[in-house]
C-alpha cells in the first residue's frame, strides 16, 4: 500500500531500539542491568487492582462517557485542586488512555500549522514528533548544569521567541534530566508566557514521584491556569504504566475539544479500570507511599555508585526516577567520542543498558558536555549496585 | 484558549445527543426503552474476565510492545487466517485500544490531503469525520432497499469515482443498516477496486455477530488482501465494548506505520486485558456462542413486533445487532415530515428511544424513503416487546 506523505514527518521513540538491543544481548545468554526504560518493576497498589477487578466483575464492561466516568473526573478535579492550590471541576477533566494521548490531543486542539512550539531538548521525544507531524515548527530549548542541578536555559527561550511562537511545552520534574524549576525560574517563565501570549502544556507525569519537598505546578502562578493544560497520568504514581490511564486537565473549551477527539479516536478509556483508579485516588495511600520509599532507596544507591566512577558526576534530583549523569570525563578517559559507540561498548563489556542524551532529541548547538540517562524504576538495588560496579571496573580499566 | 482551525473539520457522533435526551427523559421519572445505542447489556464471557484478572494479579501491569503482546498478535493472525481463508502472520497485526482507532490510523497512514474516499452513508459517522479532519474529500455512497434487504448502490460508486479517488471504506455487515453484500456485489466491488487502484478499509466490527450462514470477508477475493486493512474488534463478539481492545490487520508496511502511530498516540494498549482477550480467542467458546443466542432471540422479537406496526416494515438481517425499519408510511400516517420531530414525539409518548437515519450522515440526493435504527444489543426481550407495543399503539392512534 502507498503510505501517506504526512508519515514522513512522524517521529518515534528511539529508546525502543535500546530495549531491543538489550533483549538481543540477553537472548545470547548475557546478564543485562536494565537502566534504559522508564517502565516499573513494582506492583500496582492492591487498592487499584481490587477496585478494577470488582468493577470488571460487576459488569462495568460497556462503553462509558467519552470524557470518563463522572466520579473519576470529579475525584481528579478535587485531587489536583488540592495539590495545585487552584480550583478545577469535572468539566476541566477529560480521561485518556494514558498520559501520552494528551500530547497529541493538546497539539491538535490548539496548534495551527506554522505555529512555533517551544519544547525541552533533551526531553520526551513525542513532543517534537507531534509538533512536526501536525505542521508546527519545533523550537528546542535546553538546560544548563549548575552546582545544584539543571536549570532551563531561559535566555535561549527568550532569544528564540518570534511572533509565530504560540506554545510552550514544559515538563517540570523532567524526563530525562530530573530537573526541577526554582520559584524564580517559574516566575520568569510565567512572565514570558504572559508577554508573548503563549499556551502551555504542563507535562506533570512525575508530579507525585518525589522524595523530599513538595512539587509546585506552573498552573498555580498568577494567570497561568487559563493558559495551561496539564498532562496527568496514573502511570507512575500508581505503578500503572501498562494500564493506560491518564487525563487532560485544563480550561473547559480545550477539554471539550479534547473530549471530541476522544469520540473520534477511541470513544472512551477502559471503563472498569477507571473505578480502580478512583479507589487508588481516594483510598488508603500506604502502598502508594511504599512505592516512593522503594524508589528513593534505588535513587540513593544509584547516585552513590555512579559518583564513585572516575569521570562521572551525577546530581541528586528530588523527583522522577531518572538520573542524568555527566559522563564527559569517563568517555574521554576511554577515548570514546560517539555516544552510540560508548553505549554499546558498555553494554557489551558489562551488561549495563542505558539511554544516552541522543534518545531525547537532536544535540543542540554548542553542547559540549556528555550525558546518559539511568532509569532506576525497573531494577532492584542489588542489581543497581552490581551493574554500576561493573561499569566502574570497565570505565576505570 | 484559542482552538486550532483544524477542529472546524472534526465531526462527532450525534447519537450521543440521543442518549443524553433519553437520560434526561428518564431522569424526569419516565420509563425508557433504550433502542438507541450500540452498547451491550450482556456480560463479558468469564474466560476473558478471568484471564484478564489473572494477568493483572500476575503483574502484567507494565508497558507492553506498541503493537501488542506477541501471543495475541499471533492468535489473532491465526484466528483471522482461519475465518477469512487467507494467510496472516503476527507482523500483519497491530493491537489497538478498540476498533475505532483503526479508522483514524488507517486514514492517517494512507490518505493524502485532497484524496477522495468513498464511504457508506448511512454509515458509522466517524469515517466522514476523519476523512474531512485529515483533509480528504468524503464521497458518500448509499444503499438501495430491495425485496430481500439492502444492496450497496454500486452504480453510484462507479459514477462518483474520479482520478482522485484513492480509498474505499467498506462496512459489510453494516451499522446502521445490517446490510450484507452478496458474492456478486463483492465481485463487482473488487473489480472496481482493482480497476481504480483503490485501498480499502474493511470495517468488520460485526463479522462474527451473525445468526445464520457464514460471513465472507472482502479480503478473501483475489488480489484484495494486499489492498485491505481490516478493522477487527473484541467489542461486539466478546461483549467487551468498554474494555477498548481491537486491532488493525493488513499489509505489513501499513501495519508498521500504524504501530508507529501507536508509539505517538498511546504507547500501547492495556497490557493485562490482552491476556484476557487471548483466552477469549483460544478458550472455550460456549459463552461466546451464548451471546449470539440471546441476540438472535431479541432480533426475532423486535422484527416481529416492528412488522406488526402499520406503515413500518423491516427486513431480517443475518448479522449485526441493528434493524433499519422503513418508517415512511408510519411517519406519513401521523403527519410527520421531520425525522427529529418524529423521534422526539415517539420518545415523549412511549419512552421508546432510537436513532434515525440522520445520525448516520447527511441525507443523500433523491432519498425519499424514511428509516430509523433500532439497536437490540442493550435491551431485553420483554422490554423490546413492551416498548414496540407502545409504539404501535401510539403510531396507529
Ligand atoms: C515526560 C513524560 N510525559 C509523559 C509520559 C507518558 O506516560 P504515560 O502515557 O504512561 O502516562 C512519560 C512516560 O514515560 C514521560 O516520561
Ligand atoms: C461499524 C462500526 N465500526 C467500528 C465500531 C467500533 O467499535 P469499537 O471501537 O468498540 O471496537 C463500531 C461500534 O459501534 C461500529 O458500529
Amino acid at each position: 500500500m502507498n503510505i501517506a506523505n504526512r508519515i514522513d514527518c512522524l517521529g518515534t521513540e528511539t529508546a525502543f531500539a535500546v530495549s531491543a538491543e538489550a533483549a538481543a544481548f540477553a537472548a545470547k545468554g548475557n546478564h543485562v542491568y536494565p537502566f534504559h526504560l522508564g517502565d516499573m518493576n513494582l506492583p500496582t497498589p492492591s487498592t487499584v487492582v481490587e477496585g478494577a477487578v470488582k468493577a470488571m466483575r460487576d459488569g462495568k464492561t460497556g462503553y462509558c462517557p467519552n470524557a470518563g466516568i463522572p466520579q473519576l473526573r470529579e475525584a481528579l478535579a478535587e485531587n489536583i485542586s488540592n495539590s495545585h492550590g487552584v480550583k478545577y471541576g469535572m468539566e476541566n477533566v477529560a480521561v485518556q488512555p494514558g498520559g501520552k494521548p494528551v500530547i497529541t490531543k493538546f497539539i491538535q486542539a490548539v496548534m495551527n500549522p506554522g505555529d512555533e512550539v517551544l519544547y525541552p531538548n533533551p526531553g520526551y521525544p513525542i513532543y517534537e514528533s507531534q509538533i512536526e507531524y501536525y505542521g508546527g515548527t519545533a523550537l528546542p530549548y535546553g538546560y544548563k548544569e549548575n552546582e545544584g542541578g539543571f536549570a532551563i536555559d531561559i535566555d535561549a527561550i527568550e532569544n528564540s521567541i518570534t511572533p509565530k511562537t504560540k506554545i510552550l511545552i514544559l515538563n517540570d520534574l523532567q524526563n530525562p534530566i530530573g530537573a526541577e524549576a526554582s520559584p524564580e525560574e517559574f516566575k520568569r517563565l510565567a512572565e514570558i508566557v504572559r508577554e508573548h501570549d503563549l499556551m502551555v502544556l504542563c507535562d506533570e507525569a512525575y508530579f507525585e514521584i518525589r522524595y523530599s519537598g513538595k512539587s509546585q505546578s506552573f498552573v498555580s502562578l498568577p494567570g497561568m491556569q487559563e493558559r495551561c493544560v496539564i498532562l496527568y497520568t496514573f502511570s507512575k504514581k500508581f505503578a500503572m504504566t501498562g494500564w493506560r490511564l491518564g487525563a487532560a486537565v485544563g480550561p473547559e473549551n480545550v477539554i471539550s475539544v479534547i473530549a471530541k477527539l476522544n469520540v473520534n479516536d477511541e470513544s472512551c478509556s477502559n471503563h472498569f479500570n477507571q473505578y480502580g483508579a478512583l479507589d487508588g485516588l481516594t483510598g488508603d495511600q500506604t502502598e502508594v507511599m511504599g512505592l516512593l520509599d522503594v524508589l528513593k532507596g534505588r535513587r540513593d544507591a544509584a547516585i552513590n555508585a555512579l559518583n564513585q566512577i572516575e569521570g562521572i558526576h551525577c546530581v541528586t534530583p528530588a523527583s522522577t526516577f531518572y538520573l542524568f549523569p555527566n559522563v564527559t570525563g569517563a568517555m574521554a578517559n576511554k577515548g570514546f567520542t560517539d555516544y552510540d559507540v560508548f553505549r554499546k561498548a558498555v553494554l557489551e563489556a558489562t551488561g549495563v543498558s542505558f539511554c544516552t542524551r541522543l534518545h531525547f532529541g537532536r544535540q543542540l548547538e554548542g553542547e559540549t558536555e556528555r550525558y546518559i540517562r539511568f532509569a532506576y524504576s525497573g531494577i532492584d538495588i542489588d542489581q543497581i549496585e552490581e551493574g554500576i560496579g561493573r561499569m566502574k571496573t570497565f570505565l576505570e580499566s
